[in-house]
């Protein structure tokens, strides 16, 4: 075994460690803040102490370790991903995006950059604790406003009180917000989706994150008998709802990059003898170019407003998410490019359709994602799997990037 | 106001009476054995017995007022409908069938017939309580089994336990059964549809009571990340099953007389941002000729096997009910569409599309109903009502129709 392929099999057993501290005794859940978060924290430092690395938690629970550089005044770049899970989650999403950093900075053996390297666990990306998602990366931003502080989780903990019972100081979350010294944030990630896999690619630069529309519609009907009312006096909620579903998919599958979903449904009053007086579906929409998704909504609006005003039926929406596309930045796509040529892979460009802390710390600095191929495109189950050829692979792929970016006065140049 | 506009006015006002004997403070729910049927049971007594009727309230908790005929041996004629209600009612589902028999006593004005005329207020035909629908016409054909009497409601008490709680006797069930001397039953009841609305007639003979088949679909897809998972690479079950829903709709208006209806939908996981791996879908078709609803089942599964498999999708079917058609007697339908024509309007003929008590009945002795104009097609629901002028009619086509009856040898000849 040489040594990338030992620090693969090194990262793997990792992640699998870290997916052990959980919340729950079978699988895995680990919340923002929770008491496995702290076991987390432990192990990570346990592993980058004695590679020379400081580690300091932020006041918003980001785990934050710093490599240093040849020089003390350097400036930084950041690499990560997130530490919290969803419920009953895999060992990748995330977590393997910061145990790829760890390994690294492993492969340098001890070598210092002309920029130091931070590696950030964020504490928060899937907003499951408090239905916010990225608390972790918006305090990076600075960007975490005090109103979400009051927001209550489940058991009614507010954000701040939870800050506090971790042992942290709510008011020292302004320290958390990133310098100027700052060049830039690469993100490794699993895909979560099945095109690399499709297309027989280990790795993809991603060039942008999709933007996102969220909505429910509200299709109203008249409940009645369904014995006693012939098909022709009906104004039936659900048959109106499919027809528009089976408009949703046509559309995006005439328009390339584009992804429409229906993943929720529920008729009132629901039982099987009674035609639906309500039906109530829920529409994701995404894109890379803004301009396509708004398109997309106002053709499937109309849609909706066409099949009801047809069939008698009442349509209403209420927009829940509408998040801009984000381009990842040109230059670090580039160079991430050519660090997976150098591989001797081709380098797929993707867009990415779910979001990611990249996509919020774009705002403030240079990013960019690294995505691995994710087998049978599984993610926030179980199941989530890796190759390990493909972290090998990413390992080499990171080792690249890092000396390209070490050598480009392009780059250093803030 | 003459004779039979006062007594449709009594009649309406006696149906909005029994809707206050309820168990639910605001509402009418009056579940079979509740202590609100009992109050209905002495209201009802109160208006029969000054008629000459003799009341008693047999095992399984049906309400039955014998109007002697001139004869003291003459054979009867049931009248009557249902006592129970769903839950959140109207006031006329079931109760105007029992208040209409009692009209056409008091029309009669001390009267005597060839036969006697025994009111029924059926104990149970909604199937709330136990899940199980008519209990109380059950008994009188003699097809209440053993086993539905350890059948328990919500509060864990049995049919038994209910029977003896209201006073009664469940060993003297076998006694409601009817004897040889019943020439047949009528019943009045709402249509709960919007057909006679439609076509602008008060009343209709009821030919036929539509077969049901009732079943569960299940369609299993891929769940999958909603923004990462391109459209051709999806199994989207809520998008199978949409295609599907659009199938049963174009299907059901295809064929005349024929109702197909989705009426419960769900997805798994039923997340904004996840294609759904599952839906489960409930159909019902009804239509007066078996040949054709099992037709229209073969068809509808033929469909959903094809979309499935079209779209990688696996599919599977639960059947919950499959209940033939019931023919109305041929002499009754034609002697009630007599005595409708006698009260100045059309006789319009249909097929019942919900189940009714004399569906049940039909297995002992000749039955028919005759169906009231429903305003709006509305029923199980407070807003379910009924013009005036169409109960006057209905008690007028009543009384032609038992003078009919009285003068036929053919009817009275068992």
């Amino acid at each position: 075994m040489n040594g990338t392929a030992k620090l693969a099999a090194e990262a793997i057993a990792r992640c699998r460690k870290l997916a052990t501290f959980s919340e729950d005794a079978m699988g895995t859940r680990r919340m923002f803040l929770s008491p496995p978060m702290r076991d987390c924290h432990r192990e990570l430092s346990r592993w980058v102490e004695p590679l020379g690395a400081s580690v300091r938690v932020d006041a918003a629970g980001n785990w934050r370790a710093l490599y240093p550089a040849m020089a003390s005044d350097a400036p930084r770049l950041l690499l990560g991903s997130h530490l919290d899970t969803v419920p009953n989650a895999g060992a990748l999403d995330g977590i393997l995006g910061v145990v790829l950093a760890v390994s690294m900075l492993e492969a340098l053996q001890g070598r210092r950059l002309p920029f130091a390297v931070e590696v950030v666990g964020f504490s928060e990306e899937e907003g499951v604790r408090f239905g916010t998602p990225f608390i972790g990366s918006r305090a990076l931003t600075g960007r975490l406003d005090e109103e979400l502080l009051y927001r209550r989780d489940a058991q009614g903990i507010s954000v701040r009180r939870a800050i506090e019972d971790f042992g942290l100081n709510p008011a020292e979350i302004p320290q958390a917000a990133l310098n100027n010294d700052v060049l830039g944030y690469v993100e490794f990630h699993i895909e979560q989706g099945p095109v690399l896999e499709k297309i027989g690619q280990p790795l993809a630069a991603v060039e942008a994150i999709a933007g996102q529309s969220r909505l429910e519609f509200v299709f109203a009907g008249r409940a009645n008998h369904a014995g006693t009312t012939p098909m022709h006096l009906r104004h039936d909620a659900i048959a109106g709802a499919a027809e528009w579903i089976c408009a949703v998919e046509r559309h995006a599958q005439q328009v390339p990059g584009l992804v429409a979903t229906v993943g929720k449904i529920g008729a009132t009053p629901g039982a099987i003898n009674v035609i639906a007086g309500e039906v109530r579906a829920t529409l994701d929409v995404r894109h890379s170019s803004d301009e396509v998704r708004e398109r997309t909504l106002d053709d499937l609006i109309g849609e909706a407003d066409e099949i009801a005003r047809r069939r008698g039926l009442g349509v209403s929406r209420t927009i829940l998410l509408r998040q801009q596309a984000v381009a990842m930045d040109a230059f670090l796509v580039n160079e991430i490019e050519q660090a997976i040529r150098q591989t001797g892979w081709d380098a797929h460009r993707m867009v990415s359709g779910a979001g990611h802390d990249a996509m919020i710390l774009a705002e403030r600095v240079r990013a960019a994602m690294i995505f691995l191929r994710s087998p049978g495109g599984i993610s926030h189950d179980p199941a989530e799997s890796v190759e390990m050829e493909d972290v090998a692979r990413a390992i080499e792929c990171g080792g690249h990037l890092l000396d390209r970016l070490a050598s480009s006065p392009e780059f250093q140049n803030i």
